[in-house]
């Protein structure tokens, strides 16, 4: 029995937090904080399950936690959300990007997408029947060519997906390359769906592109967003999506029978959390400081970069070191130096192996610190 | 931009219970308990959030939790299992199901059901372009005609889908029913789906007859299970499903990609709970008991019925009060008299009414009453 998946393995991260896991090796490859979720949000779910929230949510989830959403984001998107219509909570940014695609694309629908790129996208496109056509990110900075992404623009495009802050490059889009887009999709029925999980954690005092401030944009996108990116706690499994109200009745016609909902305690936690909370305003100048400190740790070693612009995720190149493959060199990092990373060919087009591999730095800065030791002796 | 389910409304579960809700009805509708979870499992909750259990889990759920379920699940299913390879941790039954579903078929595939169905399996069908073919479950006892069923199978079969205990009749298939599933599917290749999801809410002294215990169904099932049914926290959105590892690799291909992961520190608290906890082992006589006592408070009442045989739902026959449509019956009793309740039509073929209403009786003493005070007065 084949699933409709036949070459897709386990997923690079898997694979390397596992080898991580058995090496010992410090964990810098899976994106995730090793520092704690605020405790005051811990309380918060305590509180909500021994208030009785431990059965189903509404299936859109709660309304109060939609409501404040609609408030938080209004500053950041420079729009207003109607609550009851255009947010649904979902069991992470992950599910809700899985089922955008299972809602819309059909067989033989092309979906175009840049490379590198996170590694959900394609499967969930191809388990759907559609075809996925992809731009490769061009050079140091991984930019967009925009005029190739207009000549692989066809009659047959349904979806169009980005990424910004940008998962595992670090790069960001600008207001600029936001409006080649707008005008680029202009007179199309062309569904955007735009993955911005780490819309707080944008640098050197840039301030994040949503689609959603693009009017030409926003009406036909999908925000995807995440909690636990936003609040250290992946392992929570809660995030959300925004759209306009016709194309959320769509969604939720899918989602419903996906998950049916998402956790209905962590919801609570969040809904109340939310309403006075700001930390996330901090998050830009927290992820600087130890993006600054862990590129200061390391500017003595072989290793070269441009600082990431965005996410908590560092792209190093290791080419002055050795010219093994990034997977064999990631690999070598991980068994024999302990330090584990992620390997970008595995998300580029035909693997192109630019000899860069992906480090996260939501970590502690003692464990930023022993990483950087074995970076800086690292041959 | 129409979905793939175009003619897919709002579940009837969220509307009955956005109609409870507004006119403050008790609500017998949707299933899940109205009584707390163990607060020994809250506690763990919080124990693992306290511990820092906040980050991804494992992709296919953490190997304690895995473990203690092959342990608890051998005598129920006569069978031993590879935690490793053989049992996923997912964001609930229904999410285990839709990925199930999503794994294997592909446009064209056809897949047989059973009618009245619980409502998620048909729309992941048709989501994944595949064909539902469906066999009307018949008379009072809801009988599977395994002729039937054995014309319908095709070259293009691809899954059966089967539901016991059975949401919503509260019928269960017997040994000599799964032995003609077995018979039926021998020398085919088709995957077996089987929804478990009330394994531990069987009636009047009878087994469980899990898929698990028929060595040809085996080979070939994925068995869904849920904790939020067995531990009466339906808004935890934690399950599992069990199968043979060839299958359940290619299961975990969409799975990474659609939620990822289930929620971490409620995975962490269900594998401490489990290593000691037996009060499953007396649901049956827990739900028998509210079973027996919402039907005794009715006996006086112009409802007919079958003692449901499993589930925690009961089937309510109005015949003999009025010939409305069971769907303007159902509102009219939650509008006018303040009970809601699941109107049956809805899951069958051609929606087939047979004025019959579905009650869940997962609730306290004093809201059954409440609920048959207003039945046997009904007109
Ligand atoms: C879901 S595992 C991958 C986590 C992540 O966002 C990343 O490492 O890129
Ligand atoms: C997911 S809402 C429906 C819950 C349920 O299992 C039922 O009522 O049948």
């Amino acid at each position: 029995h084949l699933s409709k998946l036949p070459k897709v393995e386990t997923t690079i991260f898997t694979v390397m937090s596992r080898l991580a896991h058995q090496h010992k090796a410090i964990n810098l490859s899976q994106g995730f904080p090793d520092f704690p979720t605020d405790p005051k949000l811990i309380e918060l779910v305590t509180k909500a399950m021994k208030a009785g929230y431990n059965q189903y949510a509404p299936m859109p989830g709660i309304y109060s936690l939609r409501e404040v959403i609609a408030e938080k984001i209004e500053s950041l998107h420079k729009k207003t959300y109607d609550p009851e219509h255009e947010i649904t909570i979902t069991a992470g940014a992950t599910q809700a990007i899985f089922t955008i695609i299972s809602t819309f694309i059909r067989p033989g629908d092309e979906v175009l997408l840049f490379k590198p790129a996170y590694d959900c996208y394609e499967p969930a496109i191809v388990v759907n029947g559609g075809i996925p056509v992809f731009v490769q990110l061009q050079g140091k900075e991984f930019k967009v060519d925009w005029s190739e992404v207009k000549n692989k623009i066809s009659s047959k495009t349904k979806m169009v997906i980005i990424n910004t802050p940008h998962n595992p490059s670090g790069t960001v889009l600008s207001k600029e390359d936001m409006l080649r887009l707008e005008a680029v999709l202009a007179d199309t029925d062309i569904i955007l769906l735009s993955d911005e999980v780490y819309e707080h954690i944008v640098f050197d005092g840039k301030a994040h592109q949503s689609a959603s401030r693009f009017p030409g944009l926003a009406e036909r996108t999908f925000i995807c967003a995440s909690f636990g990116k936003t609040f250290h706690n992946t392992g929570w499994k809660t995030g959300y999506c925004v759209a306009p109200k016709q194309l959320m009745e769509e969604f939720r016609k899918t989602h419903q029978f996906n998950v049916f909902c998402a956790n209905h305690p962590m919801q609570r936690a969040f809904a109340t959390y939310l309403e006075d909370a700001s930390s996330y305003l901090e998050l830009p100048a927290f992820y600087e400081r130890k993006r600054d400190a862990f590129l200061e740790m390391i500017s003595g070693s072989k290793f070269s970069f441009t600082p990431s612009k965005g996410t908590y995720f560092q792209l190093l190149d290791y080419s002055a070191i050795t010219d093994e493959s990034d997977v064999d060199f990631a690999k070598r990092l991980c068994t024999e130096y302990g330090l584990a990373s992620i390997p970008i060919s595995v998300f580029n087009v035909n693997n192109e192996d630019n000899r860069l591999l992906r480090f996260c730095f939501a970590k502690k800065e003692e464990t930023l610190q022993k990483a950087a030791r074995i970076l800086n002796t690292t041959q």
